[in-house]
């Protein structure tokens, strides 16, 4: 059982952001963070998308926030990015199980997920990066 | 994110066994589910291994509960099958994230997996297989 990579990169993407009033490149996250540029793009396309982050283009662009840190709801942005429809087979998966209907874990599973995203709905943004400094000074020794 | 197939299985194979008083084989469990019968083998040696199914050899052989349904915990039971410390890559994980220490996720998302696993750990196999017959019926039907 694991968080997408998906959703780690946004997560990452977004603390670096509450970390800095600077605009930051995918360049930039994708060398501090030592991660792939090419999946750290995507996820940055979906942040923006789902508008927790502005872009500018050009040589200096990047991202930035689009609202302070402690407007961003960490349950809610594990929602937008993790499938828990297809968490296991019986839920909405390809490969529907023969004892559908006849069985109780649907239920205790779907209890058990929700359990999982009210605790997250709990902390914001600016919980999770609540040191912005100690984040900056780590992605700054980071560089590759 | 998703329950690893292993879990799915080891669930599927005790729900089979908590439906019926007899012994159920690999084989058997293979073609009234419809699944892999190489993947639901190693499952079914990880039960054995558990001390959740006794098994028994030869023809007629297979496996049988090795207790009663009301005495397998469903949250011990995912625990024993799911690894959690890799949820995250910064958690245990082979990728170290750069910003290990300064950010705040670990202890969220940490919290997140406890309510998830509590939640489970109020049902039993009883619990999700409450209608063995219906679970017997529509396993017969499966029959490929």
């Amino acid at each position: 059982m694991q968080l997408t990579l998906k959703t780690d990169y946004a997560l990452r993407i977004l603390m670096a952001l509450a970390s800095t009033d600077e605009v930051l490149s995918v360049d930039w996250l994708a060398a501090h963070y030592g991660i792939s540029r090419n999946h750290l793009a995507k996820v940055a396309q979906a942040l923006t998308a789902a508008q927790l982050v502005t872009t500018t283009r050009g040589r200096s662009g990047g991202m930035r926030l689009a609202r302070p840190p402690a407007e961003i709801n960490v349950g809610a942005l594990v929602r937008s990015f993790e499938r828990f429809e297809g968490f296991v087979a019986c839920m909405g998966g390809e490969e529907p199980c023969v004892i559908e209907g006849a069985c109780g874990l649907k239920p205790a599973l779907g209890g058990a997920l929700k359990a999982f995203q009210s605790h997250l709905d709990r902390f914001t943004l600016a919980d999770i990066a609540r040191r912005p400094d100690a984040i900056r000074d780590r992605l700054l020794q980071g560089v590759s």
